[in-house]
């Protein structure tokens, strides 16, 4: 089968065999999206060797213990835990100590043919979710996971940092818990995609008249610059959450997170079932933040375009 | 009156007017304690120009509003609200944003004869405690106010890196809570200081295999290498007090704090009653933490002695 690898630092369309593990589901991918993850491991983050990628949606050929599986389309959870400790016993996987994930640490991806995955970590997708809607439920599930961690109610003062994917998805389903959700990047363009959802669009060059204002600050951005905008925003006793996995080391003035007791709370993976219900009922918008539709076979060409500035999400077409 | 003073750059005793202030208690200084704060403020930090110092004991001299603090012997809160603010309302102006701070920010410090505070801030000392047990309590407030911030029960594993003085308080306080408390730091002649007090005491050298076993980490060593090394040592979803304010700039990897789920919990102030509660009640022990007494007038020379590495509590005598 044909699989976009990395390998030897190369990125490449190879020819590999396709998978089988007795004990996990065999899923033909349908679709995958390209998510700025996959570009920061072609630079070098999280030392993957092996098919990238991580969102998308496919239809299960082999399911030998949950037979009721196959033929259904599915989209499935990233991270496979060894089913025995403490955290995958209370149906948890995401902090496994000896988890692999799809597509970043241990295991082969999703833009590929075909992957697999144990049988718990799927998830059938309702009809009126379409295929390109059902490859964003991972990194929707991402943005609302935040939500498990932090308290949001209407009245939380909320801004999300980043005009991004992962901004705009921020943004959106956060606006459902808040009336207060602000989202501030560098481009009209890319701030205007969140349509009229009741949230407040702000340029970040008019970001300043904001200055500490929010109980709560989402980075989103994976910049440098963005961290220290969020210190800015936050009043004292205010909760940043990280979102980006931007690979290398930053700067920070840690001192201020002293002085103005500010809390961060990194975040990374969300649940899915709660992802698929806000689509399932129409409740956010996902296809106007597809930039490109390109096949497996152009994979390489792919990543070159989901790299570039002002690209939003490029989805691959695999199989049909 | 005498006071040590930081200005143009320059730290140096100098010959001041005797502060009044109407609206303000006025308090003769007896002995004030060497903070790291302060050695950072001669480095730059805070951009605090005047009489520097926050930790005392003193007498209360004049107190219009309040004369039955004539007298006493006093510590004062360092946080100088406006009194009107929401936060100050509700007698916390550790954030009010007009806030003056004793010794750091727009406000002449302790290491002086005299200093004036608001009377509200001033909370008499139970007369078995020593003066110079007194002057911890600012800092011992602030070890234990971790506890406002974080929940932790006995059974909460947590470590505590960083063998200096507010490492050891917060070790010391923060072992009536938990019943696994570890001390991590490079001296064993300062680790030994927390003397039998239910505290496993752990060199730095030998923190590796302690690796992923904490859900708390206090990070009280104010170097970069701490906080990374904290980052080892919790566990996924774990918690990091930060309690130092280091001057400059740190690096960090912020996708471990992503990856782990990690919550960062900036710390600064804590309230004075319960420390003031904890040494009356002989539950924390402090003197053992003091290396130098000096007087005011040898005060450049305390400073100096305070910078040196291995030196913990220098405490100046200023009047009788």
């Amino acid at each position: 089968m044909k699989a976009l690898r990395f390998e030897n630092n190369q990125l490449k369309l190879a020819e590999i065999p396709k998978p089988i593990k007795e004990s996990e589901a065999v899923v033909r991918v349908l679709k995958s999206g390209i998510c700025n993850t996959d570009v920061e491991i072609v630079k070098g983050y999280a030392n993957f060797q092996g098919t990238i990628g991580h969102e998308f949606v496919g239809m299960v050929e082999e399911a030998k213990d949950a037979p009721n599986l196959i033929g259904k389309r599915v989209v499935g959870e990233i991270n496979a835990g060894c089913g025995k400790c403490e955290l995958c016993l209370q149906n948890d996987a995401r902090h496994c100590p000896q988890r692999t994930v799809l597509g970043i640490v241990g295991r082969d991806g999703a833009h590929a043919e075909f992957l697999t995955l144990p049988m718990r970590n799927l998830f059938e997708v309702p009809e009126n979710i379409s295929d390109v809607q059902a490859v964003f439920v991972e990194p929707l599930a991402a943005a609302f996971g935040i939500t498990e961690q932090v308290k949001i109610v209407p009245e939380t003062r909320l801004a999300i940092i980043g005009d991004g994917k992962l901004g705009n998805l921020c943004a959106q389903s956060l606006a459902l818990e808040s009336r207060n959700v602000f989202l501030i990047g560098k481009h009209e363009e890319k701030l205007n995609l969140v349509g009229n959802r009741n949230i407040e669009t702000v340029l970040l060059k008019n970001a300043k008249k904001l200055n500490k204002s929010f109980e709560l600050v989402v980075e989103a951005s994976g910049s440098e610059s963005g961290f220290n905008l969020a210190l800015d925003l936050l009043k004292p006793r205010g909760k940043l959450v990280l979102k980006s996995t931007f690979h290398g080391e930053a700067k920070w003035q840690a001192w201020r997170v002293v002085v103005d007791e500010i809390t961060i709370v990194g975040s990374r993976c969300g649940r899915f079932q709660p992802a698929l219900d806000l689509l399932k009922n129409n409740l956010v918008a996902v296809e106007s933040l597809i930039s490109e539709k390109l096949s497996l076979t152009d994979g390489v060409k792919a990543m070159k375009i989901a790299e570039q500035k002002g690209v939003m999400k490029v989805i691959l077409s695999i199989t049909n």
